[in-house]
């Protein structure tokens, strides 16, 4: 029996009447505030959240009791932050210990919270699922749901992560705007996409191709590793057949029994870093092995909040699982990630569904080996096929000056307990 | 006497009948092909111009003699052409040596050609002058016209430089959003532009900011060199204010009294870069200075590509240059560079106006003194005031998909020449 199925036969749940909370988790993506905004929206309606409180800067504001009432916030402005990039609550990157449990259950209490809402990605889960575990072992009846969200992708059971697409589109959209400063030089031009040990973001700017011919045309993803020969036989050959070559490579990138290029923060006597990044360094190696001209570009934190170029089905998907987390949760659901589940391919149908927290608390998805092609050196049709329908644009008037982006006013309310100090 | 006022006067200029040639020369920008469609679109209906040559890969192209017929590109391509990035018959990097002029004139006179548009920045300009001072010395009439083209904004006599305005409106655009990002962490933020000598776009993102707290909050231009105390000194206080702090750098940074960072493409023993560039190496700076947790981003050469977020006036401004550079030629003008001349702030009104080749070659200007603040962390009203109508959006509706950019054709002609080989 699927999960909809059992949805729609959980009768005679009681109504759990109270306070809801909700926090942003981890590395921002563009579209994380649209599941914020989902959540808040479907709360607006509910008799049986009688707050909505958001954490400030996630888990590190539960612990902190700094928290906001979102029900104060304009409905306007909630409605205009759906399309701001970046964690409108503020995120962080903590991992609670037990007594960091311990003291969220407090908090929780002294709210009167039970309803807890967390946008994140796998460890924010796991969080989450932490949280549910100990709600039950303390006899605090409370809804736990975690809302998924990560720019990587690797979220296992659902079909794609909140906020993928949108940085895939950013990422395939330069890739192609390099292309064209490549050709004009007739250079090689490697770019550096996020995803430390998964591919998903670097194969996107493949899937995007309008043709054969337009860049990147080449891809190497961690999952499959290639040798520096073949890496620089590959580069020479499309360089032969173009007159240049785009070569997209994940941050996680490393050759063939070597280790990986680390960014270092660490710095010499005069000040100076020690070493480049993968996109640097690569295109030392491709311009050092085949004797042309090498570029590099580096799409870095761009990647999480350039939002001129956001997807439209990412937007969309992201404002679900968080409408639909706020809707379940008053269901009777509990200890769940919502998810998405692919109905059709071409054309795209989706909709939203759910998974124990448990499945997906600590695990991640890599690129499977049958995605990629033999040689290691781009996607195959399969991972054209999944990740096209994810990469829509979205129509709309670009703004002809520059405006603010809207915030949140983030009316905090009082503390209930003593401050607390991490250990 | 103005500029237009002699155009006017000018009667009874000999009509110049044979073939035209135009080339892209340099870093290519946004709006580059704008330029060369202007000019293209201008020579359609000229009597005057029998044939138009595109030299592919700029002087490379004419001293290789690898010429193509512009009047033989499919119409719609061309009008399509105006809004691709980069250059769209390739560009190059050559400082033509005396033997490479005297080939160039070689090339002209076995085509034909009495009319030589060049695409390009200060150093173009300066290969353009030259042409025309040995197309005078050597008996063959033509007429020379520089087309003015960079996104550093350095040209001088021009109230501005196409291909800036798009390229500061992607780099203004980058700085909010990952303010957006550096606020939900409450971190620091490096934002590298291009600019070695001159801040023309590092200011610019100052100059976009629609409100005073709007990130970046401090901008550092070549023009003005501060002490290491007194930048951290201002990322304190920022991060005090606001709770996190985006600072804007020109690649050309460098502390008062201190060597420039470089990015060196020397590689050590292992095949890892040596340096990083100016903004790793300044987020670590501000880091260890401050306490507070930095990242850092350089926005590369998306800046010269990145075609989204163009600013419309750029646009109509990179088409006019090329336009009117036909024109005038045709009626009888030579050794003049196109220029911008700003009739008025707000409302924005500007046209094209002219200088000699001589007083922009090898010239380059640098942001007025007075336009920086006193401290060296920011830019004066004037500067906002001189830059905020470059900046103006375009409103377009976002390709929903990935379509191909439009390419030329590039139909060779036949060499009249031997081979010929670069000293």
């Amino acid at each position: 029996m699927g999960f909809r199925a059992q949805l729609t036969t959980q009768e005679g749940i009681m109504s759990l009447k109270g306070n809801a909370i909700i926090g942003q988790s981890g590395g921002p993506t563009i579209v994380i505030n649209a599941s914020l905004v989902g959540a808040i929206q479907a709360a607006w309606d509910i008799d049986e959240i009688d707050r909505f409180f958001g954490a400030v800067h996630g888990m590190d504001g539960v612990l902190n009791e700094d928290l906001c009432d979102l029900f104060r916030e304009d409905p306007d402005t909630v409605e205009a932050i759906k399309l701001v990039p970046s964690a409108g609550l503020g995120t962080c990157r903590l991992k609670p210990k037990d007594k960091d449990l311990e003291r969220a259950m407090e908090v929780f209490k002294a709210h009167d919270i039970r309803y807890f809402f967390y946008i994140g990605g796998d460890d924010s889960q796991l969080a989450c699922h932490r949280v549910s575990e100990l709600a039950k072992s303390s006899d605090w009846e409370m809804r736990v749901i975690g809302i998924p969200k990560t720019i990587d992708n690797n979220l296992v059971v659902t079909d794609c992560s909140p906020g993928f697409g949108s940085a895939a589109r950013y990422a395939a959209t330069c890739c192609q705007a390099v292309g064209r400063d490549a050709e004009a030089f007739g250079n090689l031009e490697v770019v550096e996409i996020m995803g430390r040990n998964e591919g998903w973001l670097t194969g996107a700017t493949s899937a995007a191709r309008p043709t054969p011919e337009a860049p990147p045309h080449l891809v190497y993803l961690p999952e499959v590793k290639v040798t520096r020969e073949q890496l620089i036989d590959d580069v020479k050959a499309k360089y032969d057949e173009l007159g240049y070559c785009v070569i997209a490579v994940s941050e996680g990138f490393a050759f063939e029994g070597e280790d990986r290029v680390t960014s270092s923060s660490q710095v010499d006597e005069f000040g100076h870093s020690r070493l480049g990044g993968v996109a640097q360094w690569l295109s030392d190696v491709v311009e050092e092995g085949t004797g042309v001209r090498s570029r590099h570009d580096k799409l870095g934190n761009l990647q999480r909040c350039f939002s001129a170029t956001a997807s439209q089905v990412d937007l969309d998907q992201a404002y679900a699982v968080g409408q639909k987390a706020v809707y379940w949760a008053v269901e009777g659901q509990t200890d769940i990630m919502v998810t998405i589940e692919r109905e059709n391919d071409d054309p795209y149908q989706w909709e939203c569904g759910a998974t124990s927290l448990m499945t997906v608390a600590g695990a991640s998805k890599a690129v499977p080996r049958e995605w990629i092609n033999e040689t290691g050196n781009d996607v195959t049709e399969e991972f054209v096929t999944y990740c096209k329908p994810l990469l829509t644009g979205r129509a709309c008037e670009l703004d002809t000056g520059f405006s603010s982006f809207p915030k949140f006013r983030l009316h905090r309310i009082d503390c209930k307990l003593c401050a607390y100090e991490r250990e």
